[in-house]
Order: C-alpha cells, then structure tokens, then sequence
C-alpha cells in the first residue's frame, strides 16, 4: 500500500458519518479527489481486493458508485476480474419499515454470527432515498456500534447518485467486490418501500422481514406484496411486555403465510419472535437462515434462484440504458416537455407524440 | 359503401365468431384480405366513422390491430384526425376472475344501459392470452347475446397479437375510433389478472371490480392490490340462497376498503351485490357508475386521470419501443441467448454483458 495513512480513511463507514455530503457525487469521492488520491490500475485493485485489503476494496466500491466515466470504466474492469472469485458468501436481504429496529437488528445479528460462525461480514445497503435525506439507513455509524469497529466487518451506506435502479445495480456490484474480498456473509439493508424490497430481493439467496407486533402490521404486509417475496419473517421488539402480543402476531403472520401458494424454493417461510434491543432469540434467527440455505442449496434453488438474478440484471441494465439514452438525449430533452403538453391540449395522441419523439430520437443515432 | 355485401362481415363480433385464428394476423384480417377487400383513403374512413358507420369503424379497428406497416401507416392517420372528435364519452372498465361472471354482467348492464338511458354502447376487451387460448374473453358472440344483436352495440374481442403492452395500447386507440363513431360508453373487459387490469385502468373513467361471495375472496383482492385501483366493488350472484352469503360479502369488502387511504378520486369506493343471471341490482350498478362520473366531473378528477393517462400511454408508448427496436434486432437477437449463457456460466457479470449488447446495437443503428 501507497498510502497506509489512508488506510483508516477507507476502512469502512466510521470515517465518512461525519462527513458532509456533496449532492451528486458520492460522499467518499470528494474526500478521494480533495486528497489527489491517485488511481491504481484496476490490476492493483483486483490484487488488492483478493489480499482482502479493506482500504483497496473501499476505494474499489468508490468507483463503482462514481458517475465518472473514467472511474466507471476501472471499476467494470475490476468488476470483472473479481467476478471467478465471487459468489461463495450467503446473500441475505433485511428490510421493515422505519421504526422495526433494522439497524440495531443488523448490530446485533452481525456480532453474533461473526464471534459464533467466524467469517467475515460485509453490510451493504439500498436506499434510493438516501440522496434526499443524506443517507436515511446505514449513514450513522452509532446505529451499528458494535459492527461498525469489529474487525470483520465492512459497512457502507446505500450509494446515493440515480434512480433507484442505478443505486441497486451498484450495490449488486459491490456485492461482487466484497465477495472476491472474502466476505462469505453479506447483508443488504433496505427500506420498507415495495421498489426497493423488490431490487433487494432480486440479489440475495435470503430475504428477511422484520416486522412489529400490535396494529395491523400483518394485513399492511399481505397489501404490500412483500409477504410473497420474504423468505423469513421475524417480530422484533419480543420482550417484557410486548412478548405476548409479539407470539399473538407471529400466529397471525403464520396463518396469514397460509393463504399463500408454496414458494418456489420449495421452504414454507418460518416466522420468529427476538429482541434485537435485548439480544433474544438472535441465535433462532441465524439458525432459521442457515438451515434454509442449507434447505435451497440442496434442492437445486440456491443455483436457480442465482441464474435467474443474473439474467434479471442483464435485462434490468439493458432497458435502463436504453431508457437513459432517450430520455437523457438533449435534444429529446427539450423536446418532451412541450410534446407532453400537445398531448394533454389534445393536438396530438399519446401514440403519434411517443412516435415523432422516437422518430427524432433515432434519426439522432444515425448522425 | 362500395361493398355493401360486406357490411355484415365486418358489423362486429358476431359474424367472426366461428372463423379459426390465424396464429399472428388478427382473425379479421384474414378474411379482409382473403376477399381483397380494398384499403380505403384515411379520410374516407374517417368520414365513415364520423357517420358512425360501423362497418367502416370495423374495419379501421381491424387496421389498428393489424401488424403490417400499411396498415398501421393508415390506422395512424385515421386515429389523429379522429381525436378532436374522441373523448366524450364514460370508458368503464369491467375486471373479475374467471367464473365472476363478467360477460353475462356485461350483456344485463350494456343491454339496461341502452334501452334505459338511451345512447350507444362500444365494448372491447384487453385479454393478453386471447392469443394462446384463441380469445378467452368476448370471443363468444353466445356469451353476450343480446348486446350483440342489439342495433347501438360494437363488440369486438381483444386483439391478440404482440405484448399485454401492445394489446393494451390497440386498445386504447380502438377507443379513440368508437368515440369518434358517437359511442358514448364503452366498456373495456378484463381478465382478473394483475397486469391487464393495471394496463385497462390506465384506459378507464371508472374501474368496476366483480367479485363472488364466499371462499377468501376478499383477501384475495386485497393481496392482488386490485382493491387499491378499484373504483366500485359489486358482488355477483346475489341471488336465492346466496343473498345472504353476498350481502356479508359486501360487507366485508366495505370493511376491508376502510383499510385503505381514501382514493386519490375523493370518492369513496362503493360495494353493491346484484345477479346478473336473475338482472337484480342492475339499475343500481349502473346508477353507482354515473353518481361517480358526476362527482369527480365536479371536483376535476376526471380531467385530470385522463389527462395522467395521455401521459402515462406516451412514455409506456416510447419505453416499448425503445425495447422492441432493442430485442427485435435481427443482429442483436441472435447474440442475446450466447450472452445470456456466458452470464449464466459465470463467463462475464450481467452488467457488462448487457454494456456488449448495447455497445453492439448502437453501433448497429449508426450503419
């Protein structure tokens, strides 16, 4: 390393909390460029990311969360040369709504699994909100105290540039650089909005709800669709004298669990009662992961599951680009406002005003 | 008309019923061409539709559906320059599993609505399977037999060719034709399922969910979010030792709709039973359906849905054709199912497989 001294700089989440952050580009590239912190050959990144030296892997992610054309085109290279050495980690996606004590369930969850299984953790996140509100989930290290110091531990917070989209595909990459670093256990933390479970869900082998007991919260998850799409369920906040009414909405999500088709992977979701405050029933949960991994690798889904994610983002990334080349053309810019207004004055219908736009756009492309 | 034996051939569902589908050209089509019928002028049909001729409406329609360029060339114009004489009229969209009992719903409320309230009634049908199952919906003049033969009534089933968004959008701009052609109401039938009863409420004033009595049912629209777009809820089969099955039915529902925000329409969705075998409840069905209109006629949510809509068909509109330009390249088709492999084998990540594509499909619309 060049640069041990900016080592501590790179190590993960702690340095940047305090860090105020730009609008556009990522919070760690001013830091990176203020710095006149030089570039490394996308072989020197790869070399350094096998070694699972945190402070390359850092500004490795760095790039892949940039909007610069030259960082994007290190980072891909990277990517790629990573790529044979990634995959073997277990992928588990965590969201809830705001209040569910993700974060605090995460600490929790992480310490135990890396002092009672070993291995390493990398803690990622998507939300496409963070650029709104300065980073809303993992952009507080005193959320994930214990994590954020333990010496196995990678925390980064949600990238922030893009739609939500661009934010998740950048995670999904990011997934691949922590994975060539060795980290075999990774978590994505998301907000309980249904596009963002839904991005999240389609790059982990595990999708965990944390849910609240008390008002409705069950009905709220059949309405929400994400009851389908969750793998496990589990009720936080089961203590003192919330234990009760924890095991009441347990049954409730249990039987509600019942009115849906068997999923795909073939494993009924389990639903649990723990306490992240107080650290009860932390082991049952690990357990209830594990054992269905163990379950889906078994009988073929694990793989399954994977190959399908793969071609989801091949085709996600395509009709993204080809969507951001229309629509981030200048001149198709100037031209979408006043055609929307043709459209809404009935001078023209939706169809021909969608056509002359596609007409000028690829009369464009050919000059 | 200079082919006055042809008006029949071409009046509606009925004469086409028993003609076997052609896998890819709509069913009309065949027969269209199979007798040389010739292509008429765009004004000409426009002037045959603005008299509200309806063999020349049909026949329109049949070009809009049509997958040859020359048709849609034709069809394209017929549509502009009968858009300034669209859009007065109540577009209701009809939904409901299989075995609700739309069509004999639809033939009791079109059949009331014309002898009670005078007018003219048009009733297409958006059913994206109608291709593999040879037209599951509206494809049975038997189904409907008195709208069909009634002298105010348009039937036509579902064009079949292309994607739920194709179909979709044919739809739509069948609907532009009937209003032109003095259809004051117009029914769009849909299959209970998901995405087709999204696409048919992005056409529709007004979106009337038919449900049965009994088994789960509601849950089943609460968790198909199809409550949260439905602007009236009926109970069919409300009707000797089901009333009381249906009238507890209802009540459900109307307990289950308090669960959701009040609609953006400032209406609240009302829930009626009524038998469309036995024509109890029709009067009131169609009662709830005007007081609707009126209301957000009044409070302008009316305008301005449709005008969300004219939005919403002109980027659905150019986001498909950005696609098909993409995925039907003959080029770019043959070299999907190889990458696609490489992904999967772990060759190359997604996302610079789908940057090769791209790279590739630009370079080809330059050439």
């Amino acid at each position: 390393m060049e640069h041990p001294e900016n080592n501590a700089e790179y190590a993960g989440l702690q340095v940047n909390a305090g860090v105020e952050q730009p609008s556009i580009v990522n919070p760690y590239l001013k830091n990176f460029r203020k710095k006149r912190q030089r570039l490394f050959t996308p072989g020197e990144y790869v070399e350094g990311i096998l070694k699972g030296d945190v402070s390359m892997l850092s500004q490795a992610v760095t790039l892949v969360e940039s909007v610069l054309p030259e960082h994007q085109t290190i980072a891909q290279e990277v990517i790629e040369k990573c790529l044979p050495h990634s995959g073997r980690s277990v992928r588990v996606g965590i969201s809830g709504v705001p209040g569910a004590g993700k974060s605090t369930s995460i600490d929790v969850l992480g310490t135990h699994l890396l002092e009672n299984y070993g291995g390493k953790l990398a803690v990622l996140a998507i939300d496409p909100s963070s650029e709104k509100t300065k980073g809303s989930i993992l952009g507080d290290k005193t959320r994930m105290e214990r994590l954020a110091v333990h010496p196995r531990s990678f925390i980064r917070p949600s990238p922030t540039a893009g739609s939500l989209g661009g934010v998740a595909r950048k995670t999904r990459e990011s997934i691949i650089l922590c994975e060539a670093a060795g980290y075999n256990n990774i978590f994505v933390e998301t907000v309980g909005v249904g596009q963002s479970e839904t991005a999240c869900h389609s790059m982990v082998d595990f999708f965990l709800l944390i849910q609240l007991s008390g008002t409705g919260d069950e009905l709220q998850g059949i309405k929400r669709g994400i009851m389908e799409i969750a793998d496990g369920i589990v009720i936080n906040k089961a203590d003192g004298d919330n234990v009760d009414r924890a095991h009441l909405a347990a049954t409730q999500f249990q039987n509600a669990l019942h009115l849906f088709p068997m999923p795909e992977s073939g494993v009924l979701p389990k639903v649990l009662c723990y306490s992240g405050f107080y650290e009860l029933g932390i082991d049952e949960v690990l357990k209830m992961i594990f054992d269905y991994i163990d379950q889906v690798k078994r009988n073929g889904y694990f793989q399954h599951r994977r190959n399908e994610q793969s071609k989801y983002w091949m085709y996600e990334t395509i009709n993204e680009r080809l969507k951001n080349s229309f629509y981030h053309n200048p001149e198709i810019r100037q031209l979408i406002q006043p055609t929307e207004q043709d459209v809404l004055d009935g001078q023209v219908s939706s169809f021909i005003a969608a056509n002359r736009l596609l007409d000028k756009y690829f009369h464009l492309l050919k000059n």
